[in-house]
């Protein structure tokens, strides 16, 4: 089963915006075991249109069409598929009376006369509805092939295609595909496949793919099979054989759990407060704990000392340790550890202090140095480590490294 | 003259990356005045990129290639694109030297046979050499049309487009293309447009368009003349109404100047420094105004006071107030302001407390509530929101109107 994608927005062509669908259905295509072989996109000209949907037909079973939906005239995408595929356009009752409603909920929209443009719906069509616009998504089927026409909007696409689109697509594929992430801290990508050569190396059903993020691996365990129930059967032992080789490297293996979640996650469960104390990166982690709804249980307070009057201040860092040490030292980020925990009463604290540049490097302490403490219940780590890249890069860098820190001290203390 | 992109790149039919080369390379074409009617993604397979090859030498007068350049079996980019075109590949010696010269210089990097696959450059093609990886950029041209292939990582195409490629495509051009940005804060798209609406409606050469971006809208002005001087003579004017028409809600003209950059380059203008007292932000704000190399002029401290015991221990708001008002209310945040500002001895002091969600909404207090205060000698300006969105969205835009209130705030001041 080949599955081809089209965006359809001469926005895209300027680069006014990033192509983030073509990912977010590239992906979801891969995850159902689908063959993707080309992505298209094409501004809202008739003609070029009709050809690309004739390419496209003529190449792939299924067409999923993005952009395009809307009430304006610039808005051809139904018109086009359904002309090239030979359908005619009818009023859909049940979409039109969806309209009505939406715009009577919506009381600050206006409804025009073009909105009545998309209760028109090819011959046949199925129609899944969309709860957040007046555009329905369509599937158009003839001659074996199938286009798949979906609103642009991110959050009007991500939904019809979960709850709608996945399982038409599901339904078409003779196998169940079900896989599970391992996701990995601690290790880069390199060091995670070789741990695992010998599962990689091997792998027919289930296989396992890697992914490197910022600081972070991700690994996902695929199989295939004739039913759920098989597939995770195939899925469990592979994950369970990862999980014992990467130790407490491995943060979750839930689909949707982010790092910040994670560490959230033990902090509720082992009833545990934290504090942040942040130089160069400036409140970037504790931005990223606050990204967890809830957090206000763990998370009460946080310092962004950035001179060295501030560290002093609010953090107890000793007067000489700064004279001594200077600010980006072990020693200055071992005390604003402990300094962070005292002053806000908190079980953890975690600090960082770095040089991020792209000035304020020497011979000694150059850009990309930083220093990572945490502070938990009695005892303090720190951690030395020489970032490369741009400013943003090692803050990034750093707040990965910190949260992870946070994450393995709690670990250890409850071996 | 008309230019296709094409990404060559299984990743990416995976969905495992964003094609962020796209919109980087689509815009830059648009300013260089460039038409593009097609982008195409296809994998590294010969018989289908081949196929991609002949069809977009065929309906463009220009097609850039990205990725599958490098030294592995699976990069065939090049051979492809001389195979289709009718040109012989052979070894380029001055490509073969600075391959030779890239190793010497990167100790930690081996050299291996594969890598001298990348000397090898189809007859005649124009050589961009690269500074930043083994592969180097190319032009081939044959029979009026020209293909241009680039690396796909960033760090190399970036440099590699703007310093040889953009000026090749410039000589293709009888016209010079100049364009400047404004960019607004304050007021949403559809204000501006009303505000520009007699420029926007009655525009030819320059052309003006808005693009709306998270609270704020970005407007350039494009110009095409014979010649920089006559192009720029073009645009002046225009951007000089549009400021005018905008006053203070235009923070720059500057191409790469940031919210946070502008916000920063008042602060050093005129000696202040400020704090951040934040509660639903987190640290963000702080976090955006550490971005800036050399801020520590400026920014010296803030506080995420989460809990309310926080926000009374280090910003000094009163129990009552947070009992007669709750922690999200006007006054809570003109307390924070004047708190923090005072405690850490700013002049200024930007503070935020708000309802992010999911959960803490009420009916009185929804979802989005949110409450940002700025101090600035002896002032405090309060402003109420109700954001839409998710916890995310409602941060994210809780954060560019705080950066901007400032920004405001110093202006009010010194008017």
């Amino acid at each position: 089963m080949v599955v081809e994608l089209v965006s359809v927005g001469t926005e895209l062509l300027l680069g006014n915006i990033v192509n983030t669908n073509t990912r977010y259905l590239a992906e979801k295509c891969a995850l159902l075991g689908l063959s993707m072989y080309h992505q298209v996109v094409v501004g809202d000209n008739h003609d070029r249109l009709a050809e690309v949907v004739r390419t496209a037909l003529g190449r792939a079973d299924v067409v999923i069409f993005t952009g395009g939906l809307g009430p304006t005239e610039d808005d051809i995408t139904k018109e086009v598929c359904a002309e090239v595929m030979g359908l005619p356009l009818v009023e859909d009752a049940h979409t039109r009376q969806r309209i009505e409603e939406y715009f009577r909920n919506n009381i600050y929209k206006r409804i025009t006369d073009n909105n009545w443009k998309q209760a028109l719906v090819p011959l046949g069509a199925r129609v899944l509805d969309n709860d957040n616009g007046t555009a329905p998504g369509l599937i158009l089927e003839k001659n074996g092939k199938a286009a798949v026409l979906l609103p642009g909007p991110p959050n009007e696409l991500y939904p019809l295609f979960e709850e709608q689109v996945s399982p038409y697509l599901q339904n078409l594929q003779p196998e169940v595909i079900r896989s599970q992430m391992v996701k990995i801290c601690g290790i880069g990508e390199s060091g995670v496949e070789e741990r695992l050569l010998d599962l990689i190396d091997g792998q027919t059903n289930p296989t396992i793919a890697t992914y490197a993020k910022t600081g972070e691996v991700h690994v996902r365990v695929t199989a295939r099979a004739a039913d759920e129930q098989e597939a995770r059967k195939l899925v469990k032992p592979v994950v369970k054989e990862i999980k014992s080789r990467l130790g407490d490297c491995v943060y979750t293996t839930r689909e949707d759990e982010t790092l910040e979640m994670a560490v959230v996650r033990l902090l509720h469960k082992y009833g545990l407060t934290v504090a942040t104390a942040e130089s160069c990166t400036g409140g970037l982690i504790a931005g990223r704990l606050v990204n967890v709804p809830g957090v206000s249980d763990v998370f009460r307070e946080g310092f962004v000392t950035y001179s060295n009057k501030a560290k002093r201040k609010y953090l107890d860092v000793g007067k000489g340790t700064l004279k001594k040490y200077g600010a980006v030292s072990e020693q200055t980020a071992k005390e604003m550890a402990i300094g962070g925990a005292f002053a806000s009463d908190s079980d953890l604290c975690i600090a960082v202090t770095g040089i991020a540049g792209p000035d304020g490097g020497g011979e000694d302490k150059p850009v990309g140095l930083v220093y990572i403490a945490a502070y938990m219940k009695d005892t303090v780590t720190v951690e030395e480590y020489r970032f490369k890249g741009n400013r943003q890069k090692i803050r990034e860098q750093t707040v990965v490294k910190a949260l992870d820190l946070l994450r393995r001290s709690i670990l250890k203390h409850y071996m």
